[in-house]
């Protein structure tokens, strides 16, 4: 629209310019950053964790930031805090949200590119993490920049503080105890939180709400050793038909799920919302593209695709084993059985209340001659959804639109993160910041980002820091 | 009893001390062959099955069998063939069965000695395929040279054949091609089939059949790859609870197998029979000792728990697996899912209608958006059982009675052998003859095989071929 008179009223913002002439150096940097394999859940990998806090470090550190810290306080991965004040006193004070641990790579023989080496493919910038988180922290840190840049400043309109957590893809597990750690470091009016997607490039959405999650693994023991399915098949319990029948006993046949009391405090979305869900573009094939290549729809009765995973929650076995799986036959009662399951959480659930149900199913559900055993894998995260209402949610809508062009409607997003623990901890309201889209293969072999949205993103930051003081204090947008 | 003159309508038969003088000889080349792992159904492992044939052919000929030959005639794994016809041309000619190949050994860490370096201790020998079958198929080389050595005969008083197959425990997929190839050769008037327990050393038994097996692995497939469950969790299908609740399908909450006509056509044991298993000292703790240590009986309802294992068909997972099941959390929608089932069937039952039924099965419980495949994995295993009637399971009865001191009643096995193909094929009854223990962890970590009942099967063995002629002639027992 730059330059075309019939649109003088929306004249380019000077955020533009200013990020789009940092584009390569910003991708230089990115793509270092992305050669570090910083899988937070892998204990290989926990050095590689810590190299990439140093990296991020050192980048905000180039780029200006007067106080930048590596927090490595075992046990949690390390994570990098940075502070920029505004000489304004006055200024809102937002924190930045993101993470720079990333997901494991298997089955790494699925990637056509590798993890690792990141690669750029026209707009797209393959590597693990390239979408989720690293390339969007990186975002911000360009956003820093054109914000200054843009309007000759020396410090930024709003006084900003970043916090990189190195542990996200495993559930966050010590962030409460950072926050209570590091309370006065990270007090603030407001978290900016960046880990979600746009719906889609063509009809891009600001993010209001993530689903929560809990997951644990469930361990079924017959014997201590497996034993010939001809000696004793018949005659003893078979811990992996048990754990079948636990599994399948946790749907109905609506695909509602059967742990006591799951459903009974769940919040509903506002109308608005719902009716934003309903006018988004919905095509099934892409649907299906993008989660796996899947064969079909399917979930809760009564709901559409995207309500099943924006604001219903769900059981899901993420893996099972048992027994023999290798090459060819072994005929063999397995000595136990186990499967990870995960419980995606919407908006008056709380993981301590799943946690409890699934304990008393599992009793339920365990049958003579074998022990059951819940291996619990952390705290799990809450939901949490943002009221649409706050003018922060309208600063970060309009920034968007401005940078993408296009109209900007809500969304949420099926995956969990950390919104409710700092909402929570903080006592302050979470707003959602992210460019990533759902066909970004995050969790999945062949991750990407593409680049022009993270330049986007990066000018759509720099202008909601120059906006969002008059906007907090109660202005109205501009017209 | 030897030697004691209140005994003397007993006197030790020659056979025993042939048996004794060649222990040490005996054990020593047991342990060499033990050390040879030769595992069938493991492709890396086909150059050993090759090494372990070529041990058996080379101490066969050095016992002097006059005719020995390996078969290897791909894609079946190399059998040994030998015959060392009797004198007498009207003696009766018997085919010895067993098999040379080995289970694999994982969980290998479960082993407290190594698999393949054999250790005595006491009068157990450790190592795998110390009970199933090489120590049993050695056992029948002491056997021959006992009779030959009590009797002061150069050839033996039966025309005696030995087969021992390369690919058992893979269900011997290729002994029917290999059975018509060679027809001649295995032409026989009786098999005497050496791979089966005794019930155990204080109440020794004759086996009269064994459970056939048919064995298949299922795959449920989604999508392509695993997708993030945030993303897609509760909108596709997850192929792990789908084949969970295929699993849990299988059975009712009697523990009846839920295929369509599974039970049609089963044939019960005899009424003597059912009254040996009644009378049969049966110890749970023993019991659930010798099955991995398992927690508790189960089964179907209605059953003992020999009959359970013995005369009764079941379905059991071997094992299953899908999604991620390594550390820490992962949470994904798996892209497919997998488990590998056997059904073990009693007379009656045909491997052929199982696969038939189990295709309609899996057809009639796979959702919508799934793609069900079945991998069938041979063509199973028919079950048998013996005429209890017959002079021969007489003769051996009555050998073993001799040479362990004790009564002997029958009893099955729950395990699967080719003695239904060999029986179909050859035309002749099967008999069992076998000294293996039911603790004796085949298939398991920590397989032995206790060595004085494999000297005392050797003289058992021994006596029967000097007895069997005149058994089959129509003759008594000695009194």
């Amino acid at each position: 629209m730059s330059g075309d008179p019939e649109n003088s009223e929306h004249p380019e913002p000077p955020e533009r310019a200013a990020t789009t002439v940092r584009a390569d150096e910003f991708l230089a940097g990115l793509r270092d950053w992305l050669a570090i394999p910083s899988i937070g859940v892998d204990p290989a990998h926990h050095g590689d964790v810590a190299r990439s806090a140093a990296w991020l470090a050192e980048a905000l550190r180039a780029d200006g930031w007067p106080d930048v810290r590596v927090w490595d306080e075992g046990p949690a991965q390390p994570a990098v805090y940075a502070h920029w004040p505004s000489a304004d006193p006055d200024a809102p004070v937002v924190l930045v949200y993101g993470h720079h641990d990333v997901q494991p790579v298997d089955p790494v023989e699925r990637w056509t590119r590798p993890p690792f080496a990141p690669t750029l493919v026209g707009e797209e910038l393959f590597g693990r993490g390239a979408s989720d988180d690293k390339g969007q922290v990186a975002m911000h840190l360009l956003g820093v920049r054109a914000h200054l840049a843009a309007t000759g400043r020396t410090t930024p309109a709003v006084t900003l503080k970043l916090f990189v957590e190195g542990e996200e893809e495993g559930g966050s597990p010590h962030i409460a105890r950072t926050l209570a750690d590091h309370g006065a470091d990270l007090d603030c009016d407001l978290v900016v939180f960046t880990d979600t997607p746009l719906y889609s490039r063509e009809a891009p959405t600001v993010c209001t709400g993530q689903r929560g999650v809990y997951g644990a693994e469930v361990v079924l023991t017959g014997g201590v050793t497996d034993v010939h399915s001809g000696r004793a098949g018949g005659s003893i319990p078979n811990p992996a038909t048990a754990l079948a029948r636990l599994v399948a006993a946790l749907h109905d046949e609506d695909g509602r799920v059967q742990l006591p009391g799951f459903y009974d405090h769940v919040v509903l979305p506002t109308d608005v919302e719902r009716a934003d869900y309903a006018s988004l573009p919905f095509d099934e094939e892409v649907w299906l593209t993008n989660s796996g290549r899947a064969r079909g729809l399917s979930g809760e009765t009564g709901w559409s695709t995207l309500e099943r995973v924006w604001v219903r929650p769900t059981a899901e076995v993420n893996g099972l084993v048992a027994g023999y799986t290798g090459p060819g036959l072994k005929t063999v009662v397995p000595a136990d059985a186990r499967v990870k399951l995960s419980f995606r959480l919407v908006p008056g659930q709380r993981p301590e209340h799943v946690a409890e149900a699934l304990r008393g199913f599992v009793d339920a559900h365990t049958p003579e001659g074998l022990r059951a055993e819940i291996v619990s894998r952390g705290d799990g995260v809450p939901p949490y959804a943002v009221d649409v209402a706050h003018p922060a949610v309208g600063a970060v809508r309009d920034a968007l639109e401005g940078a993408l062009g296009k109209p900007v409607r809500f969304s949420r997003t099926g995956g969990s993160g950390p919104a409710a623990v700092l909402h929570e901890t903080l006592g302050v309201p979470v707003v959602y910041f992210g460019v990533a889209l759902p066909d970004d293969n995050i969790h999945a072999p062949d991750e990407r980002v593409v680049v022009p949205l993270l330049l986007s993103g990066a000018e759509a930051l720099a202008v909601l820091w120059r906006t969002l003081p008059g906007r907090l204090a109660g202005g109205e947008p501009p017209a």
